[in-house]
């Protein structure tokens, strides 16, 4: 095999009250890796398109190679000739998992050309290398459903304890990106060090109850646990309109509402694809009564992660 | 119906990484409690057998009375008469869920001989306020499971918002009571009312991991997620010889070891009877060896609740 594409969904991380320890995967849209090999040696990247120039295309200093050069060093491969092309079909810093995405579909996409050494799973440590590259520190929030797909739970980073629940089918989501921009570093900055036991217990009782909730497909439990009073009080003031916008997503059909990642992209979570749009269709609206373009997707979720094309 | 008899089970509160959101019931041992009408207006407490005297007498002071008063105010019954014997068969003071045992039995009782007005969730908030009386805080993560049976959850306090989960059938509970007493209030009072942002994303991973084990039927997983990085640290220290005989139940069998409630007793969750034997005879001999005396309790977890007899 000389050439392969592979595909890695958007992810939604954080998912209210989870934070760094939920994630799921989502249809559409996602990231396009091609990868040709070459005779000369090295992996290079020849073309990203969708980025609008902003991603660096030194093959050491991007999530989409670091991950292959990761995967390369592991498994002794030296002197592989490649050239990469990524296609970027979602916002960079939009809190949809672009990053993570990237590192997915590049590190599938060698792994498959290099006649699948590794499983799924094994790839995670690699495609966890390319998150910190983009953002800083190793998570696997975004990379695991992305990686995996399903709803993911990271119980544990040291050692890694990763696993899927399963979610009822008829669960869609609808993800709104604002057309402003959150650097992922900043979100994370701004965070408290310290949480009140009070809060930690009011989050722990989301935690159980959203995973409850999906595992038993209970859409009222599911709605009802959606909440965060750690994160998203003080994230939610980096995103203009927050609180009119969500609540125009529950008035609308949504099970319940928060930031997507880091943002400034929202979520909500609703049963069935109708709701969710007219979730969608709300929050939009009250985006562009504020003068902000956003763009809509809904999306059933993604049980299988990332693909080979 | 003139006199009625209730049994309400002990119960294990907080297991492990759910401070103040779970708690499951076991089958034994359960407080026993004997409402007789009579002629004479007033609720009055007759009989207590095995408190040694501790139990206040006044039936205004003790939890088992105190909620059935509370549950014929709010039905609007004056005038009753009635009188009650509480046997106590669980030490005060254990963490066991001695007084929450004590107000369920009670409410249930009153319940059932007013022709039972109210379902069994709806006791749930008079059974609270019986546990306030003994521990100085409205919790339901004893009373709950006394009440309903099974693996409990309290998503939120306010508004109460409860729920079991089912757990694996082979799921057998050690309880292990040593002859030391700890105070709740103490208990409560050691902890500090701040917690890492770190420390409360560990111990989410972990509530996340025990709710999705039990759901899940994956004993490794629960085993994996019963680690409290906030409570247990602080709490155990309280607990002669504590290290030593969690290490003891682990290495004999159980999944995981932690303070059943405030403590002093320690529970082992066990896949199998005969594990939660053999890490119960191992968790008393470690106390044994420091001098210690203490009781063991091996069930499976009680599915029913509370019970008339």
């Amino acid at each position: 095999m000389n050439s392969i594409r592979a595909f890695a969904p958007a992810t939604v991380a954080n998912v209210a009250c989870g934070f760094d320890i939920f994630g799921f995967a989502i249809e559409a849209p996602g990231d396009v890796v091609e990868i040709r090999r070459r005779d000369e040696p090295g992996v290079v990247i020849k073309e990203i398109t969708g980025d609008e120039g902003r991603l660096p295309r030194n093959a050491e200093k991007n999530a989409v190679t670091v991950v292959m050069l990761h995967l390369l060093k592991h498994l002794g491969i030296k002197d592989f000739g490649a050239e990469v092309v990524l296609h970027k079909n979602m916002p960079l810093g939009s809190g949809m998992g672009s990053s993570a995405a990237s590192a997915v579909a590049g590190v599938v996409a060698m792994n498959e050309l290099l006649g699948n050494p590794l499983s799924r799973q094994e790839l995670l440590p690699f495609a966890m290398e390319g998150e910190k590259i983009a953002s800083g520190s190793a998570h696997a929030d975004n990379v695991g459903p992305s990686l995996l797909g399903g709803f993911v739970v990271i119980r544990s980073y040291n050692p890694l304890d990763i696993f899927t629940i399963p979610v009822p089918d008829d669960l869609y989501c609808t993800l709104v990106h604002p057309d402003i921009e959150i650097n992922t570093k900043d979100a994370r900055f701004i965070l408290r060090s310290e949480v009140s036991l009070k809060n930690t217990i009011a989050q722990m009782g989301n935690v159980a109850g959203l995973v409850a909730g999906l595992m038993k497909s209970d859409y009222e439990l599911i709605g009802r646990s959606m909440v965060d009073v750690i994160i998203e009080p003080v994230r939610s003031i980096l995103i203009p309109e927050f609180n009119v916008v969500k609540l125009a997503a529950i008035e609308n059909g949504a099970l319940g509402c928060s930031i997507s990642g880091s943002g400034p992209s929202m979520f909500a979570l609703s049963k069935g694809k109708a709701n969710a749009e007219s979730a969608g269709l709300a929050m939009q609206q009250k985006f562009a009564d504020a003068g902000i373009e956003s763009s809509m997707h809904v999306s059933a979720i993604n049980k299988n992660g990332a693909a080979i094309l």
